[in-house]
């Protein structure tokens, strides 16, 4: 797929969505614009979605919508278990998803990214990280999260997937050798959870995880929740356990202060759509 | 707000959702540039989405995603009435929701949409209409909808009103007088579903609308469903009845064939993130 982000005067932002269409952002600052060994960093300021990141032209983290994302990736899976002393984060550079994590009375969340210059650049132009790393509860990593999960002795009460798309970079942290590999660092009563991409551009991509993580967990769960600035509109996550089916019962924990979660989206977000459940078989 | 749609060399249409963010689709062909007495209509053909309707510069519908919202515009209160015979679509000239009407039992449909140029576009470049108009029970009605209202002797089990949005001249067709008209057009135990704007964008207008919704009907509801194509995501509708509460039991109905909407989508949808319930108070 064609990606872009700044044109040429850097006056605006483009994502390509799809090979044909896809969001602009008016840019009133670039705030940071580097290459890593992994990807291109840019961070670009918007009038209405104040800062922007993109990693190698796709549109990662807005700060006027981040909240939907981070608390739909984090708090499904942490408000459905008992007791998550040990949270695993792989990905998740901006810090949005350690933040909410630490809002749960976690002992300990590694978070384990691969690119150090994200780090920097989101610790100088976003404030989640900081407070989270102050907290003494919060362990970074920088690296490869793949390694990370085979050589670590740890073991996890709730492991977040917080990657890229199923595109590109990060397609191996979609397939299924990945998935058995995180399936051995759960600790008993565990849960996944990831994002795994757009409900409009990705379809087959959940048909085929679909089909391997029926074999590899006894409740494989779907779901959906909305990110405005996202690849057209709706977003797919993935609930993962052999203990706890999160469609039946309700939260056990909700944070004070959560912007977009609560029960009843809890509930809803695994309600899906004809089209998909045909997708998922 | 600045809205675009077709740029100068007409290889892209582009619409401003925010003043500087948007959406772009690459322009394949220009299928459709007239401006009638109410707006500018714009149709082109796009290679993800297919064909592509603007009015004034707004997106209303692409052949690949219009069952996202004319399924859950319509299917919502039509499944939710034990016996929807009549049925008014005020706007809507597109034709989506009047097919959607039609999978439900019902005896007489009136569609009643301002713009005659709309309708005679869509004839010729959407598939939707022709066939509703050949059942025998659909009945088209050139001519404002918040007259119509006010004249017709006739009452009708639903109202559904799938206007533009709460800005420019549908404006009228989301205030407090024409929700009390509409509502003396209802026969016993009868719905409206109206579709009320974005989530992100248009907050408060819901705000506003709540207030008085709260006044006139015993069963003021909100729902939501993404668009994948509408602004910044998800989309908000009104569920607006003195005898059914939509939250309670399941729908009555489910027509064949259906992409998206089904028992578990209806009940979800009701469910609303915190800052949105913060808002409608």
């Amino acid at each position: 797929m064609k990606r872009s982000s700044l044109n040429k005067d850097r006056s605006e932002a483009r994502e390509f969505q799809t090979p044909t269409s896809g969001i602009f952002f008016k840019v009133r600052k670039v705030l940071y614009d580097q290459t890593s060994s992994f990807q291109r960093i840019e961070i670009v300021a918007n009038r209405e979605f104040g800062h922007v990141l993109f990693l190698d032209g796709l549109l990662q983290t807005t700060e006027k919508d981040e909240f939907y994302y981070h608390e739909m990736l984090v708090h499904p899976a942490l408000a459905s278990h008992p007791n998550p002393r040990k949270v695993l984060i792989i990905g998740g550079g901006d810090g949005g998803a350690l933040r909410e994590v630490l809002k749960h009375p976690v002992e300990r969340a590694w978070m384990v990214e691969i690119d150090g210059l994200v780090i920097d650049a989101c610790r100088e132009h976003f404030g989640w990280l900081e407070p989270s790393l102050a907290s003494g509860r919060a362990e970074l990593v920088i690296g490869d999260g793949n390694v990370f999960i085979r050589e670590t002795k740890e073991k996890f009460d709730v492991i977040l997937v917080d990657s890229s798309d199923p595109v590109g970079p990060s397609t191996v942290l979609h397939e299924k050798d990945f998935y058995r590999k995180l399936r051995t660092r759960l600790r008993p009563g565990g849960i996944i959870a990831t994002q795994a991409g757009s409900l409009v551009l990705h379809q087959d991509q959940h048909a085929a995880k679909s089909r391997f993580l029926k074999r590899l967990f006894k409740h494989p769960r779907f779901y959906l929740s909305p990110v405005p600035t996202y690849p057209v509109g709706m977003w797919v996550y993935t609930f993962l356990s052999d203990a706890i089916d999160p469609t039946i019962g309700r939260p056990l924990r909700i944070p004070e202060g959560l912007k977009y979660f609560n029960p009843d989206v809890h509930r809803a977000a695994f309600a899906l759509p004809n089209f998909l459940k045909a997708k998922l078989g």
